[in-house]
């Protein structure tokens, strides 16, 4: 295995997909924001009532995996056939896991997509509780799964 | 303090900056990707004779703060005046440190642009070197210090 | 039915379209923009001679449509395969009804993409002459045709 | 007055407005979404629940007022200061009331702004609703106020 | 004089502009569209007639300057205050000369805006003959003249 | 042979292909960045350091391609499935040569892709060497070859 984007002269290059076979195209990525007690709390209050912080930050990761392409610059544009975006609260750890899937019938896979789904998503929550706490790391952003091409099946740990 | 990207019937609202003063702003933001050994000798490898991950990586992040508002939806839209993306290299423990820089003379904060850069610069790596190793992690996306607005200068512990 | 894009727990979600099957996809939409007589005599004679308001009106529909997924969140990013905007001015009523019409060999429908090319050139009529009359209001946008899908030939009334 | 975006030739062409002095600017717009008593009653309680319809139509209608330079051929691009969209639900009439706000500090005015807020609002609940009802109309998408520049304020009937 | 978007280490990085005084920037750009006389004849007549090959090449290019940040990677966002495209039919010469023109009361030069929206524009003309001449060239393409900043009034020759 | 854009009345309208067979389209085009002696030796010595000048304008270039629709009003939204810039130094005439690759299993050719690749890469280079030399000329911006479709292949000459 080698860096798939660099030519012979290591120079940036968009891999050719053409000949790549049309199948179906899955992938889950996820992401954590860590954050302090009071924002916590803070935004586990909104949800309660509104919900707006993560509904906000869920449209902002669907707007965000259809823009991929547009912000990856090696990455191929393709027409996602389905994009979701989950929260879970983790109240022992003061901490939100993001959890993104994307889908595709196309010629290679969506992994770009769901990280940055995920990123966006946990930029955005970032965003609207950074008055509370600065200090909010985004931690683990990381593939869970993927599902057709080349390697068939992946999990962490393959 | 409270939540400030929610009115106060919990909906989801941009602050209204218009009566803040133009000051100079400014915002660090840092990000880490961490990948197995073979995955970082290859991008160091590349790197020593011609660097395309990075610079590919420097121009997805310089680009990508300037997408921050198209991105988040509550931030506002702002004339940035300047962007940096640095890289440093940290070989035992096979991972890549992001620093992004962003600076303004505007009415509201950048330290959305400066967590976008990272988060875009880091994917990009992601990108690159996803052949090579799947389980790359994106790790403490966060925020190192802030110039400027009602906190003046802050830094994590402030 | 029931609403398409809420999940069971009421959350936004975009619909999955992998498994439905590529077939021609055809939507019309209208837009109507009425104006006092003298913005209307204005355009008119404008479009007698040159006709920029309505050709620029026109481009910025086309170019709208291509962007429906990045403005209508839970819409799929599609490879529209054509795009017209028509215009026919209603003199008797100093208004301007716009055409508008879409089409893709895909897997779901491409009213949105017609909605939102009328809409844009709507608003884009009203920025060229609401210099001589602000009150312009942008009434009855509204499907006129849908081919293709489900529910096969649908027309206001069915 | 004529027609402001058109040159002595008739030709598109962005005013000027590099010597308009640099004043607080304000517009709202509104849009209504009509719907059958079906489509309403789901709306309803859905909003009852979660709100998730209203939640995604306003931060599409946020986005698409910082994209109003891109959408709008002649706009200036605008570093909008504030943007809110709030919405009524007219159960007697079985529709949407959705009235957008925009503000700045600027050259010119921010009635586009306002104007593609609600209107891209409007279109995100046709999208969200159209399997139940795809005859919804948009209609009445008007200023309705309009504050700072040459004519001072003004409402409908000015 | 060094080039200005590298660092000392030879990396990509955006000038800082934030200590730049605010003044009026002006820049004018050129491009020349070579055709072959047949395609040369078709846009002409099209132009006497409805002329919309030019009023969709004028809007595109317009447009384009104000995409220019996000195009040209180093480039600040500016709020343009003034974009105009213009053409010039050379019959002796089969050719379109485009002349664009952007203003800004802003901290850096706009010569990048005028050069896109002539590039653009030309690229428009290109697109909407090339059924009739697939050989069109794009000749010259070069700033004609700047004003305002460092170097004060810059014309070819300079 | 007429011009393809314009409906009878000769208005903007975007071809329909729809019916187009989906078949591998290749383009290939090229751009000349003229420059003087001064310019160009930076840009060589820069080149053989660390190379940032081209790679940033291999990126713009990439990147590009990908928003050809969202820049010339008529192009169709393309999924490309590769684009690669490359850059040749032609140090006896002090200029760069840009040649740009697009590939697609698609219904319409990628001729505008490959050319806004070019040009958008040549205005990067303009822009990182302006401070040195801003009589920068953008030159023979044309098709080199295109295959696929209704001509077959095509080179400049047929």
């Amino acid at each position: 295995m080698v860096l798939s984007h660099l030519n012979r002269r290591g120079e940036a290059s968009m891999v050719d997909v053409t000949e790549k076979e049309v199948s179906e195209r899955i992938a889950r990525a996820e992401s954590l924001v860590c954050m302090s007690a009071d924002a916590f709390e803070q935004l586990r209050a909104g949800q309660n009532k509104k919900g707006d912080v993560l509904a906000t930050a869920r449209i902002a990761g669907i707007q965000a995996a259809k823009k991929t392409a547009d912000l990856i610059p090696l990455c191929h544009p393709l027409a996602l056939t389905k994009v979701q975006v989950d929260f879970e609260l983790e109240p022992e750890d003061n901490r939100v896991r993001i959890a993104s899937f994307c889908k595709l019938a196309g010629r290679t896979g969506v992994e770009m997509e769901a990280l940055t789904a995920a990123s966006i998503a946990a930029l955005t929550i970032y965003d609207m509780c950074k008055a509370v706490d600065p200090a909010i790391t985004i931690a683990h952003t990381r593939l869970r799964e993927k599902i057709g091409g080349k390697r068939g099946h992946w999990v962490p740990g393959d």
